[in-house]
C-alpha cells in the first residue's frame, strides 16, 4: 500500500482511503504547499507576510499553520472531474470530491514533485505538480490516456476552487486574452494605513491553460448547484454555463469535451497562482506555460532541491533509515534553513536552530544568520523574541510574548557550526546593532548574551521564566516576575559551559573561568532547589510552588529539564541513572518519549496555557519531537547508544505499514509532534500533526553526525566516535566534511575490544583525521567490538 | 410557493430550491440566530463580545456579520437525517445535507418561532425552533408521524455539527448523566492577560435530549466517513459507533431506531447551546427540557416579541404593506432597539437611530439611550465613534477609525423622540461625563455638540470628513486633515436647524439664533463650493479635488448630499427640481434608488475604501437602504408623496414572487442593502444582503408615521398631514400615541379640494388633535381630494 521507489527518491501510496491525510509538501523561496493524496491543499506565499491565493469557503482566520486542521468537502484543493459522456458516470481525481474508488491509484511524492497515476474505467490519468524556484505559481501537468480498446467520449473538468477571497470585492471571469480564469479581490481593511500596506498585494488568482477549453464556469455555487460537489450540476449538464462571478465565491473550472480514439493521449498544462495584475499573469504565462517552460522549470527546481543533500550518505542494515537520511531528512533541514518557515519574524530560537541544520548543507547561510541575529541583540545583551527578516516586518503572535531563553541558543547552535566549519574567524566579525548603531564583535556579543543569562536570576540563582521559555505556553509560571524555570537554568549552564570552552579555545581564559563558574553556580542552585529525588523539577512559580515533581498529579515530570541537566552537567551519574529510569517508566510510549506526563486535563493557574491544551496535543503530553530529540542528543553525549537509537528510530519514519496507518503520514518528513497522552487516549496516540515545521530536524541531523555515526568536526579535524546500535553488524557512510570526502566503513569484529579507527589501513590512536584537506578522499575503517 | 398565513403572523415557503438562502431570524437579549429554509444556521451570543457555539469546520475569522456569506456542505446548521431501515434510503430534513426533495415541504417563519413541515415517503416531520427570552439556548421540537398506512422502521438522526471549536483543546462525549452530548473547548489565546478575559467563557456546547437514543456519535469525521455528508457512513451503518472526540472536530449526533405503527407519532425535544460548565447545562436542562418548559418558554418569548408591536396598525389597499407594517417592521425595529445589534460598542450613529425607532415602541428605552450616549461625550463636545454598553467593552473594528458625523444624529433622532413623547423634561436632565466627571444638562451637551460641528470646519466653512463620515469606507478623502464632506456639511445644517427649533421651543432664543445662523452659513458654503449645476457634490479631498460631480466617470452623483440638502435647507426649490430629476435618471433602478452611481470599478486613492468595494455591494453603488430611506424621508418633507411611496414600496417586501426570487429573501425584514450596480450587473442587482442589521428600519417607521400616514406628534398634540399615494382610495390606521388610541379613517372624496380632518365628526381646521389624553379613544375621519 505504501512503498518507496527503488532509488528512494519517491514515496508511493496505492489507496486514498487508508491514510486520507497522507500528503506531500513542496516549497520554494516564496511559497509552500502541502497537498494530500486526495487533492486537498494548503498553500501560502509571502507578500511579505504569509498570504493565500486559494481560500476556504468562509472567512478564514489569519493564523500560524494549524496542526491537524480538518478537511471537508469544500476545503481548498486541486481536482479534475471526468464524465463518461456515454454513460453519464462521473469521477474525480485524485479522489475528492466524488470519492469514487478508481481501478488503480498511485500517489507518488517526490522530492521535487508530487504525482498521481490513476485508472478509472480504462481511462488513465497522470497528474504532476511542480513548483519553480523563485515564483509563486503551481505547474500542473495532466495527461489523459484512453486504454480501453475502443473510442471514448469524455468530458474533463479541471476544478480549482478559489474560495471566499474577500468581503470587500471578489469576482472572476474567463479571460480569453490571458488564456484562463482570473479571479480578483481586494484584501479587506478598515484603517487608512493598511491601504498602503495592501496596495501592492497580489490580489488576483489565475488559472491558465495551454489548450483552449470548450466551456468554463467561475461561479462556485452555480457549478455545484443542487448536485453538491460529489455530483455537481455543472458536470451533470452537457456543458458548463460560461458565467461570470460578481461578488460570488469564485472557482476556476474548465470543460474539455474529448473524443479519444483507442490509445489516444492528450496532454495539458495548467498554471495556478496569485498575481498583482494582468501584466504579471502574462509574464508568468510566457515564462512557464510552454512545454519547454515546464521542463526547464522542473529541472531547475530539482537542482534547487538537490542543493539540500546534506553531508551524510548512509548504508546501514536499516533500509528505512537509509532512505530517510539519504533523501528526506536533509531536504527538510534544507527547507528550514533556506526559507525560515516562510515567516518574516521567525522565533529567535527557531531561527538559530534551523540555521544550525543549514550548517551541514550551506554553512555560509548559517554564518549570515548568526550575524543577522546578533545585529538585533538588545543593548542589555538579551536576544529579541524573533528575528526580523524583511523590511517592515514586525514581531507577531507568540513573538509579542516575552520569553527568556533566546540567548541560550547562541552557543548551543554556534558550537555545531564551528565544529563543522572551523570558522573561528566568525567570532571576530564586527556586528553593528540595528537599534543602537553600536559595534561589537560576535565574541563580545555572545559574551554579553551569556552575561545576561547570568544576571537574569533570582536570589536562589535560578533563571527567571517571565511569560515563557522555550515551552511557549508555560505562560503563567512567572508572569508576575518572580517565577523561575528549571529547564532554563540547566540550559543556561549548558550554554555557559559551551561558551566557556570556546572562550578557552580562543585564548579568553578569564572569560572561560567566569562563565564556567557561572554554570557551576546555576547547577548548584538547580540541585539545591529543584532536585526531586528522582528527577529535576520544571520550575518554581511566582508563588514559590515547585512543579514538575512527583507529588503533582498531572505534569509531574518534564523531559526537558532532565535532558539538559545531562547536557549542562547538573546531573551526577547517580542522578542520571534515576532520571533515565523515571523517563523510561513515565514518559516513554510505543510512539516515542513524551514531553511531560501525565498530560494536563485541567487548567493550572500557576502554570498556564500548556495546561489548557488538549491532552496529547502539541506541548501537553505529546511526543513533541523537538523535546524528544534533545533527550536523544543528551543520551549520545553520555554514550547511551542503544537507548538513543531506539528513541531516535521511533521518531523517524520506519517501514512498518502499521506505524503509518496510526500516524496517517507519509515517511517524507518528521512532524512537529505525534499525538501523545498514550495512557489516557491510546486510540489517537501516535497520530502525526502533519506539520513539517519543526526545530527537530536539525538536531536529528546533528545526532546522526555527532552521535550515531560519530563523525564530528573539531579544531584538529574529524573526530571518529561512533555509537552504532549494538544490533548493527556494519554500516557504510560517506561524509562530506570541509570539502573532503570521507568514506567510512563500520564493522563489528569479534577480534576487537574497543573501537579502532584506520585511515588507509593505518590505525589512528586518537581516532581523529587531522588536517582534513579539501578535495581529498579519505577511506576509513572503523572496527567495533561485538 | 411563498405566502403569508391569513393572520399575517407567519411567512411560508413551499420549496427549498428556488430561494436557497431564504431565512428566518430569532433573537433574544443575549443571542441571535439566522437559519435558512435548508437548515444552515448562523448563531451568535454575547460573553460579552459576540461568540459562537457552533463553528465552521475550519478556523473562522472573528468579524462583523458577513454580507452574503456563502454556505457550503459543512457549514454549521441543524439537521435531521432519516433512514428507511427496510430500503436503506436516506433523507435529511429540512433539506441539507442530502438535498433530496420531499413530497411536500413547508418552511414557516413566525415572529417568535421558525418551523418546518415536511413529508418524505409518507413520513411526516414537524420541526420547530424557539428561543427563550433571556438564556442562550435553542429549543427544538421534532415530531415524526407515520402516515403511510403501514408499520415502518425508521432510524432518526438529529445531526448538529459543532465544528472546529479551538486548536488548543476540543473534545466531545456523550454524557448519560446530563442526557446528551457535551463538547468542550478552550478559547485559544497567547497573551497572559487574555486568560483572565477568557476564563469565564462558555466554552462548552451541549445538545440535550428528552428521550434516550439508541446510539450516538460525536466525531464529525467518523460519522461522515467516505460517504460524505450526503450519504454519511454513520447513517449507512446499522448503528452509530458511540465514540468520543478527542481533539477531533465534534458533532452532536444521536440515533433513534423507531418502529412506528401506522398513524403513530413520536415527539422529541432537544436543547442546543453554549454553557460554562456541567452545572449550567443541568440547570438549563431542568428549566427548559420538559414539555411544560417548552410551552412556558414559547409563551414567554411570544409575549416578549409582542412588546415590539409598534404604534401603527394599518389597513390599506396594499396587502403586502399591511402585513409588513403590522407584523414584521416593528419587530425589526424592536430588535434593534432592544439588543443594539448584539454588540458592546454600537456605532454612535447606529445606536441613536436604533433607539429613535424604539421611541415608537418603548420610549423609556430611548430616553435612557440618550442619557447614556451623552455621558460618553468628549470634553470637546464631539461624540465618540461608538457607545460602550458593557463593562470592559472597547471600541473595535470600524469604531477605531475617526468619523466626524456622530454629533449630527443627536438632534435628528431626538426630534422624533420629542415629537412622540413631548418629554422636553429630558433636556433638563443632568448628565455626568464618564471621562471627566463633569455634569451638564442634556440641553447643554447637545448645544456643545452643535458647537463642535460648527467649529470643525475649514476656511470655506465646510465640515471636515477626517477618515470618514456616515459612509464608513470613504476613508481617504480627508485623512490628511483637510478634506471636507458635502454630505456632512448639509447634514450639520439640518441638525443645527432642528436644534435651533428646539432651542426656540424651550425659550433659548439666543442659542436658536446662533445655531440657525450657523446652519445658514453652512448652506451658503455648500452652495458656493459644492453645487455642480444639477446636484451637490459629495465633498472636496485633501488635495482640493471636488468629487461626486458630473465630470467624474464613476461616483459622479451621491444620494446622501441631495437628500440632506433638502432636509437641511441648502437646496432651493429650483435646485431641488434639478436634483430630483438627476436622481431619477442616474440613481433610480427597478430595485430601488442607489447610493451613488456609476459604481466604482477601481480604486480612487483620494476617495478610499468605498471605491475598492465590489460594484453593487454595500456602499459602492448598492441600493443601500439606509441611504435610500433618507431620500424618501426628504421627499415626504417636501410633499413629493407619490415618488416617496414608489421608492418606499420598492424597499419594502411586496407580494410579487418575482421580487423574492431575485432578492432571495423572505419578506420578514428589510435588509441592509440590495445589490446595486444595476447597469453593470443586471443579473445580480436587487439581491438581498440577508443582513437584518440596518438603521433603515427606524426611518421607515418614521416615514410611515410622519409622512405616509401623517400622524406626527408635536407640542400641541397629534398633527394630521397624510401623504397617501394618489392611487389609494382609502386607508384605516390605528395609532397609539401618548397613551391614547387614535383611529383614523382616510378616504378620498370627490367633494373635497384639500385635506379635511374631522374628530368625532367635527372639523379640525388646524388638523391637529390637541391635548391628547392617555386612555382616550379618538375617531378621526380624514378626507382627501381625489
Amino acid at each position: 500500500m505504501l512503498f518507496p521507489t527503488e532509488d528512494g527518491e519517491r514515496y508511493q501510496l496505492t489507496s486514498p482511503v487508508a491514510m486520507p491525510r497522507a500528503a506531500g509538501f513542496l516549497w520554494n523561496r516564496r511559497m509552500m504547499m502541502q497537498i494530500t493524496c486526495r487533492g486537498y491543499a494548503v498553500a501560502q506565499f509571502m507578500q511579505p507576510e504569509p498570504a493565500k491565493y486559494a481560500y476556504a469557503p468562509n472567512l478564514e482566520a489569519k493564523t500560524f499553520m494549524q496542526p491537524e486542521q480538518p478537511y471537508y468537502a469544500h476545503h481548498p484543493g486541486r481536482f479534475f472531474y471526468l464524465k463518461d459522456e456515454e454513460t453519464g458516470e462521473i469521477f474525480s481525481a485524485p479522489y475528492e470530491p466524488v470519492r469514487k474508488k478508481p481501478e488503480s491509484f498511485l500517489f507518488s511524492v517526490g522530492k521535487s514533485d508530487i504525482a498521481w497515476e490513476i485508472v478509472w474505467q480504462d481511462i488513465r490519468l497522470e497528474i504532476r505538480l511542480s513548483l519553480p524556484v523563485d515564483d509563486v505559481v503551481e505547474l500542473w501537468q495532466f495527461r489523459i490516456v484512453n486504454q480501453s480498446g475502443r473510442a471514448r467520449k469524455i468530458s474533463l473538468y479541471p476544478y480549482f476552487p478559489i474560495g471566499y477571497m474577500s468581503w470587500m470585492n471578489q469576482s472572476a471571469e474567463y479571460r480569453a486574452d490571458v488564456g484562463g480564469v482570473v479571479a480578483s479581490c481586494v484584501t479587506p481593511y478598515q484603517k487608512v494605513a493598511d491601504y498602503f500596506k495592501n496596495k501592492d498585494f497580489k490580489d488576483k488568482t489565475f488559472f491558465l491553460h495551454d489548450r483552449q477549453p470548450d466551456a468554463w464556469e467561475v461561479r462556485q455555487n452555480v457549478f455545484e448547484g443542487e448536485g453538491g460537489l460529489h455530483a455537481p450540476d455543472g458536470v451533470q449538464a452537457e456543458q458548463l454555463s460560461c458565467g461570470e462571478a460578481r461578488y460570488e465565491t469564485p472557482a476556476a473550472i474548465l470543460q474539455y469535451r474529448l473524443e479519444l480514439a483507442d490509445g489516444a493521449a492528450n496532454d495539458y498544462r495548467f498554471l495556478f497562482g496569485p498575481a498583482f495584475d494582468d501584466g504579471e499573469i502574462k509574464a508568468l504565462s510566457a515564462r512557464y506555460l510552454s512545454e519547454q517552460g515546464f521542463t526547464a522549470t522542473q529541472q531547475a527546481y530539482a537542482e534547487y532541491v538537490r542543493q539540500g543533500k546534506g553531508c551524510l550518505g548512509i548504508s546501514t542494515p536499516d533500509a528505512g533509515l537509509n532512505n530517510f537520511v539519504n533523501h528526506w531528512l536533509p531536504r527538510q533541514v534544507f527547507y528550514h534553513g533556506d526559507v525560515n518557515r516562510l515567516t518574516t519574524d521567525p522565533q529567535t530560537r527557531n531561527y538559530l536552530q534551523d540555521n544550525m541544520g543549514m550548517g551541514y548543507i550551506k554553512p555560509e547561510v548559517t554564518r549570515h544568520a548568526f550575524l543577522l541575529a546578533l545585529s538585533q541583540q538588545e543593548a542589555s545583551g538579551a536576544m529579541p523574541d524573533g528575528i526580523l527578516l524583511a523590511e517592515g516586518a514586525e514581531l507577531k503572535y507568540i513573538n509579542q510574548i516575552p520569553h527568556t531563553d533566546h540567548c541560550v541558543w547562541l552557543p548551543v547552535c554556534l558550537k555545531a557550526y564551528l565544529d563543522e566549519t572551523d570558522d573561528y574567524a566568525l567570532l571576530d566579525e564586527q556586528v553593528i546593532a540595528a537599534e543602537s548603531g553600536e559595534s561589537a564583535s560576535v565574541f563580545e556579543r555572545i559574551s554579553q548574551a551569556m552575561q545576561w543569562l547570568l544576571s537574569e536570576r533570582d536570589a536562589r540563582g535560578l533563571n527567571y521564566i517571565a511569560q515563557g521559555d522555550w515551552c511557549d505556553p508555560m505562560n503563567m509560571v512567572g508572569y508576575k516576575g518572580r517565577g523561575v524555570s528549571g529547564w532554563l537554568s540547566v540550559a543556561s549552564a549548558y550554554a555557559l559551559n559551551l561558551w566557556a570552552d570556546i572562550c578557552e579555545e580562543t585564548g579568553h581564559s578569564d572569560a572561560a573561568e567566569k562563565f564556567r563558574s557561572g554554570a557551576q553556580s546555576l547547577n548548584q542552585s538547580v540541585n539545591r532547589y529543584l532536585w526531586d529525588g528522582n528527577w529535576f523539577a520544571r520550575g518554581i512559580t511566582d508563588d514559590d510552588v515547585v512543579f514538575g515533581i512527583a507529588c503533582d498529579k498531572e505534569g509531574s515530570i518534564f523531559l526537558n529539564p532532565q535532558s539538559w541537566a545531562i547536557l549542562g552537567g547538573a546531573a551526577s551519574d547517580e542522578q542520571r541513572g534515576k532520571m533515565l529510569q523515571a523517563i523510561e517508566q513515565r514518559l516513554e510510549t510505543p510512539y516515542g518519549v513524551t514531553m511531560l506526563a501525565p498530560a494536563y486535563t485541567a487548567m493550572r493557574d500557576d502554570v498556564g496555557r500548556v495546561t489548557q491544551k488538549h491532552p496529547g496535543s502539541a506541548e501537553n503530553g505529546s511526543v513533541y519531537n523537538h523535546a524528544a530529540i534533545f533527550y536523544i542528543y543528551s543520551l549520545y553525549t553520555v554514550a547511551e547508544s542503544d537507548k538513543a537509537f531506539e528513541l531516535l528510530r521511533k521518531m523517524l519514519p520506519g517501514e512498518q505499514a502499521d506505524d503509518y496507518l496510526r500516524r496517517g503520514q507519509l515517511p517524507v518528513f518528521i512532524p512537529n509532534y505525534y499525538r501523545g497522552a498514550y495512557h489516557q487516549y491510546p486510540d489517537t496516540a501516535g497520530r502525526s500533526s502533519q506539520l513539517f515545521n519543526t526545530g527537530t530536524v536539525s538536531w536529528v541531523y546533528r545526532c546522526l553526525v555527532e552521535g550515531l555515526f560519530g563523525l564530528k568536526g573539531s579544531r584538529r579535524g574529524l573526530e571518529i566516535n561512533p555509537q552504532l546500535p549494538s544490533h548493527w553488524p556494519e554500516a557504510q557512510v560517506t561524509r562530506s566534511f570541509r570539502g573532503a570526502n570521507i568514506q567510512v566503513n563500520y564493522r563489528r569484529d569479534a577480534g576487537v575490544s574497543e573501537v579502532k579507527v584506520l585511515l588507509d589501513g593505518v590505525a589512528l590512536p586518537a581516532r581523529c583525521i587531522d588536517n582534513v584537506r579539501p578535495g581529498n578522499v579519505y577511506k576509513v575503517e572503523v572496527l567495533l567490538p561485538l
